[in-house]
């Protein structure tokens, strides 16, 4: 029997309570040890552990990576919410705002290293691949959250820029993930590109669905609307709309977030208006459509039998906030 | 014949200037660029291509190791010079005076993944154990970095620890690549961990050489004065000062650096003049001489001919500014 996907999250759970840090110097260590227990939803270890079990992999040996995927990724946190000058994390005070920079930066380069450190349990036959892996996936991150960076001074994004930025944001991480856990397996080169190709058009549909509801999500269940629209941000959304608007609603679309005449209620509703005037909030669900649709279909073309990758489809709907 | 120690640094700087580096995002990767290309005394590089010699390594397959340290020695100044504020390095400004913090912040992450990417160049046989001692001697770096931080905001430092934390941030990434350079030529357990103990003796009489130097180096030879003391800085001197100080004495040693009735030529003569009253500059260099003998006589245990470790004193004699 495959282990279900919760019973692989339990197992995490239970790996990550085990790790080891130093006590000293507190100021280097307490910092990771309270963004490991920030919580967060295991994402990215847990695909690597479904991929892992897809092609029948040992889920203790790969842990480790599981582990360092996890690591890695609340390291980009750590330091994405220095550059974001962002206060809270999960609800909770970030590294940043609760130690100040000096501490977040600095432990933050502890865990990238804490995350190679556990990358060296792995067993010495398959280390150098998922190194290679691991490496280029965590360089295309950083390239990602730069151009993300660039794209806040520049007026016109184009989608195409866009999507790519996202690409290494958020899929790279989750196709890395993927793949280092079929990599682990054993699983033949040509799966593993399939499941880089799955894993990518998956983060691609979470990330602009992402952007979608933080415009037109539904504030009955908790979510915050319009975060994205005061901050000035560029989305898919936004991305979209500048490139179908006339000058005089780019000209809005530019700077209806910092008019200070009007409210955030007013500035959230004038942008709205445009999107549905533009017309892109189908736009964008066309596109997560498609590559949901792309993403699942990767799935039926790998070498595994078919109930092997029931966990793999259960992890996408389940991201995607699906019952099927 | 064994490569004299310049041939050894022309051969690491032809490779240097191998290196290849992505152009886009241009923010992220051109600060990495603008590191490498900045100079430097390519001190961990050579060690670790002579230690690699003198137990018979073959010098091109130690390369990507050589790349890896000095990347990483130079992510760990790009990402001081944020917390430091350091606008100035090697004559030219800082990654974090020329592109600013957030660029700073990310570029240096993104050195530090190129370190562990140079490395999956290495043999495949040899990779588990060089990624074990790299990983460990980049977290003693970071610990190194946090307790001198720390040290910042202490009244009284004790000997010891100051000494554990020069031994963490300056010898540590000597004595790792030391330790990486045998490694990767097949030294013995016993060897590697003389080596080990050989830079982490020489990285101490070096600091505390450093140490003593800006206090009482000699301004006719360019080398700027007082820095430390102006900039109320633990050093050796100061940390021994304090521990022999009166009540008295030391709220001298403590207040002078922010007393504004006095100059900074004022405050530097005030503080020189109680370490020579202390008599700390002679137990400073008493440590140099100690440390120094030490690293030397640890070669003489080599398991390896004499001969052999030519290169090594040599280095370690270069390393001191000393004839013989």
């Amino acid at each position: 029997m495959m282990r279900t996907n919760d019973e692989i999250l339990g197992q995490f759970e239970a790996a990550l309570s085990q790790m080891q840090t130093p006590e000293e110097p507190e100021l280097l260590y307490a910092p990771i040890i309270y963004s490991m227990a920030g919580g967060g939803k295991r994402l990215r270890p847990v695909l690597l552990l479904i991929a892992n079990e897809a092609f029948g992999g040992n889920i203790d040996k790969a842990m480790p990576a599981a582990l360092a995927v996890e690591v890695f990724h609340n390291f980009t946190l750590l330091h994405d919410d220095i550059m974001d000058n962002a206060d809270v994390r999960r609800g909770k005070p970030s590294v940043f705002a609760k130690w100040g920079e000096n501490v977040a930066i600095l432990s933050g380069d502890a865990m990238l290293i804490t995350a190679y450190k556990m990358l060296t349990a792995l067993d010495a036959e398959r280390l150098p691949r998922v190194l290679h892996i691991f490496n280029d996936m965590a360089l295309e991150v950083c390239e990602g959250q730069q151009y993300d960076m660039d794209f806040e001074s520049m007026t016109v994004v184009t989608v195409e820029d866009y999507i790519q930025m996202i690409e290494r944001k958020t899929s790279a991480l989750l196709s890395g993930s993927a793949m280092i856990g079929a990599t682990l397996a054993g699983a033949s080169d040509d799966d593993i590109k399939k499941l880089y190709r799955f894993a990518t058009e998956l983060g691609l549909a979470f990330q602009l669905q992402d952007d979608v509801l933080d415009s037109f999500g539904d504030e009955a269940l908790g979510k915050k609307i319009g975060g994205d629209i005061l901050e000035g941000k560029q989305t898919y959304l936004m991305v979209q709309a500048m490139n179908r608007a006339s000058e005089v609603e780019r000209e809005v679309l530019r700077t209806t977030h910092k008019n200070e005449a009007l409210s955030d209620a007013e500035k959230i509703a004038t942008i709205k208006a445009l999107y549905e005037k533009l017309d892109v909030k189908r736009a964008a669900e066309q596109q997560i459509e498609l590559r949901f649709e792309r993403a699942l279909a990767v799935l039926n073309t790998l070498s595994i039998a078919g109930e092997r990758t029931v966990r793999l489809q259960e992890f996408a709907r389940n991201l995607m906030g699906r019952k099927k």
